[in-house]
């Protein structure tokens, strides 16, 4: 794509408003717009982002048997009381229509879930199975201050699993666990995310969260020192050793939590009763796991994680595009390696705007793609592009042949 | 696919309250579910169908230099009140927090983007542009009763264009229309469609609406005999003439809205003050076009378009597979099959569930997935598959090698 063409501009400062390192590198860069607090318009450049990050997300789903699906954001009140989470959920938007009927706006799908499985299951032989969906959630945040991290209105992949047993329910567990783990490698944030043990509930001992270390971070963790696993401050209190390896030591970092997953157990089946004959003829209850992701979340998590004063540095899997093509004065010679790029399918942001270098160097630190190939007088001389690393300080000359093979 | 894994399942009968077609069999197929009057899940079979029309979407959206963004779904009052529509638009949903903040739930975004574009275009220089999205709507519809056609929350895909000279628009929307013919082809809707102008509001002579026709719709338009564009009945009465070509021999019809296109001019620019330097240096407010198409929408006429009293038949852009593979008791060979199919990247839906041959052709023929193989000791022993396309009544034997290349 031309850089000329798209339609937002970088921006030389932030809103005055915007605090994290997230909102306002996302914004400078063109990534997201606020549109008020706590909701976000996201921009052609953070939908390539969000995109790359939901294709990851939705192949680890798939890995592990999740069916794809949909449901909406609008739901019955009746549902919620059912669960008795119409009162209970203090951060539940709720909305009337003209005639009188209240609706919940989904900050979750159990209440809707459940219910639309009762239709379809109805024997032992139909379990287990997963779906998920990307949706979007709507959440009363009445102070939304960390950006993208935390927002009234978000991208969210939830998971749920069904299950004839808890046996069944926690090896399914592990194995998305195990995709978790992969989502967050292939995302860039394996390295610095511990698995971190939170509260089950009254139904289940423990749940688990995915916390990346940051100091933008809302949450605080207390890592053991011997195993790395954390506990969340909520349990804190109430567990004295690591729930891994009873280990004692523990540090304590400011973390975002990137994803969770819980055994809900019979928690919203029993509700909507949602049963099914077992082999043996007799009715039981199935039981449930739900596995959170905010996609919005985890582009702020990378960006707070992947920045150095200059901008962001995105990490090759989730970058908008794989090269920066800047042309300094070199508009053809320029073109033509564009056309080479854009020929063997390497996605290319190509820099042809009529502005200065500096200009056109700050644009590209700020936005972060992986790579950088500037086309100059002094490069065509060295007999090709001068390409770099974001995350690099130094180049080198390469042809264009050499740079499409290298990016291929 | 393996049928015998799709968590959702075929029903014999269509919910009582369900009156159309498309609900109807949408329904009984497993591809949508009813939360509420107006409100549905889609599940995994019905979303590979709104996959497909997405892409097709997204494909000439791009073609005609649109770029794809996202804006949210919950707007501030303000914006609204700006514009007059806070209060002037009967199916706004409204949101309150619980500080007493109101917001609107959009049902389109012209409140957005245009106070957005304040903050990017500057310039003549920047002029025109295009952006789009696909996005979630939401219309307080108190009697929603027509399916997918007309509902509370529906998926949607906007495109708006801003242009400093009203020429520029005019050239804009003439090219926005052949992207919206294209993209009708492509569905299988184009030949049922009549370009119909509608009111242009206050500020330009007529938008036009892409209409379907379809016992089904909940429009009346009046097709001009001559050069069959078509009147809708808004402008019915004060439009003598055919706009297109000056006939006066109209045909009523009932149809479907299946896409609108307007010239907006200044209404939404104008309360923004979306205004750009001009070529001389003086101040020109910004005119606008937006066009729109609903996703969920196209679905449903499909189906109302391609049925039987059987089911579905899916054009095969947009099915949800692109071959139905239907074992009778022939497993181990139609495995091979499968398998043959899917390294051939053909998109296949494998029933290898152990019911019926009765039970298997009528959940094909109610899916409706255009190609139908069916592997059985009489068709091994003739050769291979018995293959038949769901619009047609008599198959033909070929072989595996065959069948492959034949679906590639």
């Amino acid at each position: 794509m031309r850089q000329s063409q798209l339609f937002t501009k970088t921006q030389k400062s932030a809103p005055k408003d915007e605090v994290s390192a997230n909102a306002r590198l996302l914004t400078r860069g063109g990534f997201i717009d606020k549109l008020m607090a706590g909701v976000y318009t996201v921009l052609p450049l953070g939908l390539r982002v969000m995109k790359k990050i939901e294709n990851i997300i939705r192949e680890e789903m798939n890995a592990i048997g999740g069916q794809e699906f949909e449901m909406p954001a609008l739901h019955p009140k009746e549902n919620w009381e059912k669960t008795g989470r119409w009162s209970a959920m203090d951060d539940l938007y709720k909305v009337k229509d003209a005639s009188g009927r209240e609706f919940a706006l989904g900050p979750t799908h159990e209440e809707v879930i459940a219910p639309l499985m009762k239709k379809f299951v109805s024997s032992y032989k139909n379990l287990p199975f997963a779906a998920y969906q990307f949706q979007t959630k709507f959440r009363m945040e009445l102070r939304a201050k960390s950006g993208i991290l935390r927002g009234r209105e978000f991208l969210m992949k939830d998971l749920y699993s069904f299950h004839l047993t808890e046996k069944d329910l926690d090896e399914y567990y592990e194995k998305a666990k195990e995709a978790y783990w992969k989502i967050l490698k292939r995302v860039g944030l394996k390295e610095k995310t511990h698995l971190t043990f939170a509260s089950g509930g009254t139904f289940s001992k423990y749940s688990h969260e995915f916390q990346t270390l940051s100091d933008a971070g809302e949450d605080t963790i207390y890592i053991c020192e011997k195993c790395q696993n954390a506990i969340n401050r909520e349990i804190k209190s109430k567990t004295p050793a690591c729930p891994a390896c009873k280990g004692k030591k523990f540090k304590e970092a400011k973390a975002i939590e990137a994803g969770n997953i819980f055994k809900l157990m019979d928690k919203f089946t029993k509700p909507f009763d949602l049963k099914v004959r077992d082999v043996d003829g007799k009715e039981k209850m199935l039981v449930m796991g739900c596995y959170g992701i905010g996609l919005s979340r985890i582009m702020g998590t990378i960006v707070e994680v992947y920045h150095n004063e200059n901008g962001i540095i995105w990490p090759e899997n989730v970058a908008p595009f794989k090269v920066h093509l800047i042309s300094l004065g070199k508009d053809k010679e320029a073109e033509k390696i564009y056309n080479d790029l854009q020929k063997n399918n390497i996605e290319v942001f190509f820099d042809d705007r009529d502005v200065s270098a500096g200009e056109k160097f700050a644009d590209a630190d700020l936005i972060g793609i992986p790579w950088r190939a500037v086309v100059s007088k002094k490069s065509l001389a060295a007999g090709g592009a001068e390409v770099k690393k974001r995350s690099e300080k130094k180049g080198k000359i390469l042809s264009a042949d050499v740079l499409v093979k290298n990016l291929r």
